[in-house]
């Protein structure tokens, strides 16, 4: 079934207005997305979160670490929903956005059917959680419950030098006030993300929707390889101090490790200076995404990386520096509010997933579910990302059924 | 001694008084230089360069593919020397510098000794020698001498999209009579071209000066490894189809065929879509440059690489393309003037280099010679580029002999 082939849905149509107002914003020539916090088209896409919200009758406010919020009601002991508006580059459309968007869909549900909620509830748009632009990921988050401290926060720098504080105070908001916000999370009696799946899970088992049972632990580490810029055309091999050659030996060697450990290890992400064609590298930099079952696991895969790497720049004349930009343990996700959702939405079947969610970063605080929507082939952080309508919809019907039953009960 | 050290020495002075003028234009906080062609800081040397020669009573124009030249006297069979202006990214402060600033310092010589030429003599300031913003190193040479189409100069594109054309617009020329200009080729009797070396051989031979025996054969093939973006949490290793393995494999595997054949191979420039910590790579972009003694061993390097590049990306599910951007075949000096350029300099050691230059362009049209001068670390490209005062000025005084030599006879 193609996407509005159906206008006298009542619920298709109110998803798939939201849907269609959201999807031109931000978009690139590659069909893909580069909503970066801050940037216009981020700008854009809250903007849009905010008059959304308030068409539907909620109370919008902006916390002082930068998320949305949109309350249905007030006090304590909130049901609160949501997922991000922010992408990597290029990334998918559904990635955040299907949370966000099913979230206001299962509030406009609530209304139209009638609910009347004896706890308040809220849609959230949590800012960076993708960290594409400043590098830690779950920062609007993390800033919340107190797991980055605002000091480090205000620092960070974009690839162009720009820091959060800057970006921050340039869309109009306070960065003096970033930081813990326990007030705000005390309010806060239930979290539910509804978030596309990221691998092929539901395809196998033949589901349209599922429950996360937990995130794997997880990381960021920024590899420095300094070697001797040099001229390409007249420097001899032996006299050659090239860190391109360390860099290339630590990638097969994560793939390498990554496979030992039933892990994950990607580089993705690389940065040469000078980066001229006829120039040897200086300084090549190159982000290590690794996540593992477990802590142990993924220790072991970054601690194998991390020598390797060495001893390949021993044998370059190449320093190698291991930093550590983030690092998330495992999360389980609260095992009867988990049976609770899956039979609500159900009997889902219950999955874990190696990505990072806010729902994760929250999880420590507040008893937490997640939602997944099937994806017919995986594809996630790419322009191929994909839910089908009918998914979306079970999606969107799954959250209101949970919500309800959460608001009223 | 230190620069500067020997103000009453009417040449030192001279010398130095052009080099620190130049020095600071276009110095980036790396120490190194950023003057890429048709930008502030390559405009300001060309001012520089323009006024200089006034001042030394030359006539100075622009050709039609942007060179600029300054004559003393005019009319056929003329004595051409000098360089270029243009850097590598944070390149060293003599690679093509050294040449222009002696050949100016050469004919304020010239003058202040009373010498009176029989021939023109020129000063020339090639343009985009490096190549590094366009990507066709030489490219004022080898329009010049026909060995570049105008049509493909106009539409080369710098990083940021900007074409030739519009940038050389954007400094007020014209770009659209680009192209061969024989007439002003057959005003060029011979072509003397002083440069820095970029390696040690002048070291290990312990002399201030040399004489270049030809240009190894060179080339730069841009190399495009096209995987499948995707998110790097959650897709299993055997689904993947990640580029990065690819060009890691290659990289290594450049290293030993250049290492097999006693030729170099470098990838120092890499780009990669969409550079996301957290996403597969969809497509890396690295540049080889290779350079090997003989037009046989360069082609079985670059088929090497390409082979084995080819055979990984198999495995990976990773389309490869390979993609020549220049091929600059050996060049061997004219032997009579090489010679007689050595005896001149006092019988300075004659070697050959694997770097590329304008006079290599020339020498197929022109008898063409190069002095080089030491530098005692052998780096080029980079910051730490260095020549001392000492053999600068006896680069100056070779040059200088050199030129009175030619124009008089």
């Amino acid at each position: 079934m193609a996407w509005g082939a159906d206008p006298d849905d009542g619920e298709r149509v109110s998803f798939e207005r939201l849907w269609e107002e959201l999807r031109p914003l931000g978009r690139a020539d590659s069909g893909g997305y580069r909503r970066f916090t801050w940037t216009p088209a981020d700008l854009d896409a809250r903007a849009w979160f905010a008059d959304t919200a308030r068409g539907l009758g909620l109370d919008v406010e902006v916390d002082r670490n930068g998320n949305q919020w949109a309350w249905w009601g007030s006090g304590g002991d909130a049901v609160v929903t949501g997922s991000h508006l922010d992408s990597v580059p290029d990334g998918g459309a559904f990635d955040g956005p299907l949370g966000v968007v099913s979230s206001l869909s299962a509030v406009a549900l609530l209304k139209a059917r009638g609910v009347a909620p004896g706890r308040p509830l809220a849609v959230v748009n949590f800012v960076e959680e993708e960290g594409a632009r400043f590098g830690v990921p779950c920062l609007g988050s993390r800033l919340l419950t107190g797991a980055v401290a605002p000091s480090r926060a205000q620092d960070l720098r974009d690839s162009d030098g720009v820091t959060w504080a800057e970006a921050m105070t340039g869309a109009d908001l306070d960065a003096t006030r970033l930081g813990a916000d326990p007030e705000r999370l005390a309010r806060i009696g239930t979290f539910v993300e509804l978030h596309v799946e990221q691998g092929r899970g539901l395809v196998d088992a033949n589901a349209p929707v599922g429950v996360a049972s937990a995130i794997w632990p997880h990381g960021r580490w920024r590899f420095e390889f300094a070697g001797e810029a040099n001229h390409a055309g007249t420097t001899r091999l032996a006299d050659r101090r090239d860190p391109m050659l360390t860099f290339a030996e630590t990638v097969l060697g994560a793939r390498e490790q990554a496979s030992l450990a039933g892990a994950l290890a990607t580089f993705g992400r690389v940065s040469v200076e000078p980066n001229g064609t006829n120039a040897i590298a200086s300084l090549v930099r190159a982000w290590l995404d690794s996540r593992a079952p477990d802590a142990s696991a993924l220790a072991r895969v970054v601690q194998g990386v991390t020598e390797l790497a060495a001893e390949r720049g021993d044998r370059d004349g190449v320093k190698v520096t291991v930093t550590p930009e983030s690092e998330t343990p495992v999360v389980e996700f609260n095992a009867d509010l988990r049976d609770e959702v899956a039979g609500l939405a159900g009997g889902a079947p219950i999955l874990p997933t190696g990505a990072g969610h806010d729902a994760g970063v929250l999880s420590a605080h507040v008893p937490t579910a997640m939602l997944f929507v099937r994806n017919p082939t995986g594809v996630s952080h790419a322009p191929g990302e994909y839910a089908g309508p009918d998914d979306c919809l079970a999606g969107v019907e799954a959250l209101t059924t949970v919500l309800e039953h959460l608001v009223t009960r």
